[in-house]
């Protein structure tokens, strides 16, 4: 199998579609729609996971689970909700298989209809509110900081690996306050953990902010979300909090009694980043050659590549090696030793930049005769000799400059495409050719925002939490500006 | 609400759900059959994931996740897995929701009917060997040790929390082999992890063994078993491993190209464990209080109860405590504070005692004044008062003491249960009126298995690896008997 990718300027779908797939991140399901995330792939999103998951309980939050299926009533509760989730969900109407009468197969067995269908879980809201009723009474119950990871079900027409499956990994937090100034501060804290571990970790640059009534989510009463550009220019939604106010808690009369003795309404939250953000992590540093993964965040940081086919060149090497490999595992650098014999050097150079490891140490004969081994760095091609005395310093330091190098090149790439526009045919024209985000003024009319949508398909991010809407006037309308907002066409 | 819990020699059925529900370990969810596992059920089934999910990735093993979806048509590929499994399929029908044309709240869109039903997972064997088909061509990409921490769904009629539930989270391990001799020693191997883990984390005795054909996964050559005696002195399967020879790569065509380029087909194993484990916990430990966790599970290894009201009194004692709670931290100890002033002492003493924390702290100020601290063993109940500069070595010695100590009594009662049988009278005066497991002869025939089964419900936990056959009669038959087995009942 060639292990060739679409160059990115080409064919930049193309490219993403063979940078996953080669690489083996992840691979299409037998059901239309459906993914398998490989080993290679699982293992980065479990980092991921790991970095938010000791976040969340850092900050008070337990992890439970909820059940998969939902009756289909519940949906309808929530009068938002319903509009925004009706539409795409996998229905379970039946619970039991038969041999078909014609001999050929399998068939549902009619009499197991089900009295009521039951929703796949697309978010669970409506069925954590149901368990929320039971269990909160007082305010000595509150708050109340449930996540947790798991699958969810949208049936998806057009599917993207990792960006738009039917099925998808994610967390979902679910909070429930006793007044509406701690949901907010929830929210917001919530987006800050967002922020850092998508910048911190995976060195992938955002934008804080809030969404508009028409972008924000089925059901409540504010939206933040950190946006990505993504290396096509467009943007891609990466984490959103929600402050949901009173409206579950009423769809699922959820009261409690007050220190002085009165009841009220909880106040609640949402909030959730899926598998989705393995597919910005390919977006944002990938290359020609494939991905560029940051060190944070990569399965191996390091792989060691004995130069030589045969078992007992490739013993010599690790031999020499095996102190400096000790020495820095023991500091917790992840290293992976490459001695397969059955490939070649050249294969594996190849196969691990695919892969994305930040840094390769590729050791032969003359490097141990001169006691030295050669670096080549994943993010620059940079390549070069040390001293071996030298190689666990020299690691420590260029893994870190790899996670800053990363992240200030994405972070260029997006300054560079951010623009701003005075009148709407320049905003027309950027949208249409150069592609990227469009700072400017909006009159906060969401007529306006619909019509800018339908004639250019950018939508507005978010409108950022540093927006300085202040003399600026509608892109659109000419009026004065109510927010300084970040348009682009999105996934 | 109270918290009171039905004594266990009055109603084991109905103790084990008040222990599971008072504990907070796990709710019933909306749709009937399903299950909510609360944020302490979840900690624990997290510690237990934890200590699996090292085991497996120190053996080779490596995560990833495959869809939760199955076309209808893959379930009937293999044989006997059709049988086994398609009784109890949850069948997803439709992908879309709409509004009830008379107005009342949302019916399945008609128009939305898949082409080809899709299964929820019950087991994810057949997405798996659909998939390992495209991944393995050669010797090279074998063996492949994949394991999955899912949802699976069986659609259960008769359901108990953590025991039975149409839901349930599990990991399940898919292995493929080049050789039928690996498959065996996988198969082995892994049955070895859930001892230990089971054995020395959970401190739940175990019997480890082989299933008899009838008893064995539906599509296997042999399941091996570790089987656990419960309270009630019902066996529970803790764990199952696979050796499932050629028969999933015969119904998925998966070949491989041998060293010497011959075409073979691979050799698979597959082994799960699931949240019933949780379930074994509570029957194997609890007591009329509620749980007893083993410490290496246990959530809070410790509980500090300052005695007092006010949050002054509290605040003494935690300054009082401060650098000794500091330093069992460091030596990762695990401990929970209860500085609540909404509820009494006494609540706190019973709501950690029902939620099974193996040792209590209590200090109060007389303590502090004589430089002392009170512990209290949630296994033996005594409670003893010690110098506080002895605190650190005095906690970490007795979580040791607790956890033999949980493991010896739950082998003793064991063996204390386990019978031998001369006679078939006897054989059914033990299992009627006494209950617990009978070590005997059989003779190996299917339909004596069966008959002992339709006449007792005992049916055989295994074949223990350590039987001794030899001279033994059937306990049937009277004929010579092949193996000596368990028969119990159980879960």
């Amino acid at each position: 199998m060639s292990k060739g990718v679409t160059p990115k300027s080409q064919d930049f779908a193309k490219w993403y579609t063979d940078v996953v797939t080669k690489a083996e991140l992840a691979d299409y399901g037998p059901v239309k729609g459906t993914m398998v995330i490989r080993p290679y792939g699982f293992s980065i999103w479990e980092a991921i996971k790991e970095q938010f998951d000791r976040r969340f309980k850092e900050t008070g939050h337990v992890n439970a689970y909820f059940p998969l299926f939902i009756p289909k009533s519940f949906l309808s509760r929530e009068a938002e909700h319903v509009k925004g989730f009706a539409k795409e969900c996998a229905v379970v109407t039946h619970h039991r298989l038969m041999a078909n009468p014609d001999g050929n197969g399998l068939v549902v067995d009619p009499d197991s209809k089900l009295e009521e269908e039951v929703i796949v879980r697309p978010t669970s809201e409506t069925v954590i509110w149901a368990m929320y009723k039971k269990w909160i009474q007082s305010y000595r119950d509150l708050p109340l900081l449930i996540n947790q990871w798991v699958n969810v079900v949208r049936w998806e027409m057009r599917t993207r690996l990792f960006l738009r499956t039917t099925e998808f990994l994610w967390q979902e937090g679910h909070t429930a306050h006793a007044t509406p100034g701690e949901a907010e501060e929830e929210a917001r804290k919530i987006l800050e953990i967002y922020r850092e571990v998508v910048e911190e970790v995976m060195a992938v640059p955002v934008i804080m902010g809030k969404k508009t009534n028409a972008e924000k989510f089925a059901g409540a009463v504010h939206t933040y979300c950190i946006e990505a550009m993504m290396g096509d220019k467009r943007a891609l939604q990466s984490g959103t909090s929600h402050n949901l106010g009173q409206n579950f808690a009423k769809a699922f009369d959820v009261t409690f009694q007050t220190e002085d003795n009165k009841l009220e309404y909880v106040y609640a939250t949402s909030w959730g980043v899926s598998t989705r953000l393995v597919g910005a992590l390919v977006m944002v540093h990938g290359d020609n050659k494939g991905l560029r993964l940051p060190p944070n965040v990569a399965p191996h940081q390091v792989v060691v590549i004995p130069i030589g086919k045969s078992s007992e060149d490739i013993g010599k090497v690790l031999d020499y090696l095996d102190s400096s490999i000790s020495a820095l595992r023991e500091k917790e650098v992840r290293i992976h030793i490459d001695d397969r014999t059955t490939v070649s050097t050249g294969f594996k150079f190849h196969d691990w930049e695919l892969k994305g490891v930040p840094l390769r140490i590729e050791v032969g004969s003359r490097d141990i005769q001169s006691n030295s081994v050669v670096l080549a760095r994943r993010d620059t091609g940079e390549k070069y000799q040390i001293s071996k005395d030298k190689l666990q310093g020299e690691v420590e330091r260029v893994l870190k400059d790899i996670q800053n190098s990363l992240f200030r090149q994405a972070k260029s790439f997006r300054e560079a495409n951010t623009y701003t526009a005075e009148t709407y045919d320049e905003f027309k024209e950027i949208i249409k050719n150069k592609g990227g985000f469009v700072k400017c003024g909006w009159d906060g009319d969401p007529e306006t925002e619909a019509a800018i949508k339908g004639e250019t398909k950018a939508t507005i991010r978010c409108i950022p939490f540093d927006e300085e809407p202040g003399g600026l006037t509608c892109i659109y309308s000419g009026k004065p500006a109510k927010h300084e907002v970040i348009f682009a066409k999105a996934y």
